[in-house]
């Protein structure tokens, strides 16, 4: 298991929930996508890059409620620019993107 | 909005895919749930303790499949021990648990 970390290092992190508006094959990478989320009124649309493509189809994530980490230092993939991170769980070849479990609004903190 | 956290920071976080396995009162204080999760072969059965009692029914909780961070320094709430913070989303008084698109097993490792 990874070392402890305290509350206060996690509370430096900027979780919110997202919904997914739009999932373009990424020009230059076979397995990833280009995403664009709603992260609410307060952060607006973002392009995420996301390592998804082998594991579901753009419909499967268009529409969807999803969490992001919105406050890593932004990231050029592929010459692609990156400003969240989707969350997603692994169960050997299996991944699915960790959602809410019921609506809320995009931009909604999670805590 | 938060200060920027890297990519490092991020990555010394454990979180995990947990299924409810029991949701009980606490003894010594109105708000808060001691629930029961199960992490998976590697982590096993761990009690949280979680403020999620003016938000949602015990029936709401069980069985359901959780998000935990399992590697914040423990902690004791009000005399019990929490070993795991379930991650939840907030729309003002509307708190809803985070969980994933589609089942996963206990102890699948988010990413």
């Amino acid at each position: 298991m990874a070392e402890t970390v305290s509350i206060q290092e996690f509370s430096k992190l900027d979780l919110r929930v997202g919904r997914v508006l739009d999932v373009r094959d990424h020009p230059n990478a076979s397995k990833l996508y280009l995403i664009d989320v709603d992260l609410g009124p307060e952060l607006g649309q973002r392009q995420t890059v996301a390592g998804l493509k082998p594991y579901m189809p753009p419909e499967a994530l268009k529409d969807q409620l999803v969490i992001v980490v919105v406050n890593l230092e932004p990231a050029t993939l592929r010459g692609e620019q990156s400003e969240g991170m989707l969350l997603a769980a692994q169960e050997g070849d299996n991944i699915v993107c960790l959602t809410v479990a019921s609506p809320v609004a995009p931009g909604s903190k999670v805590l």
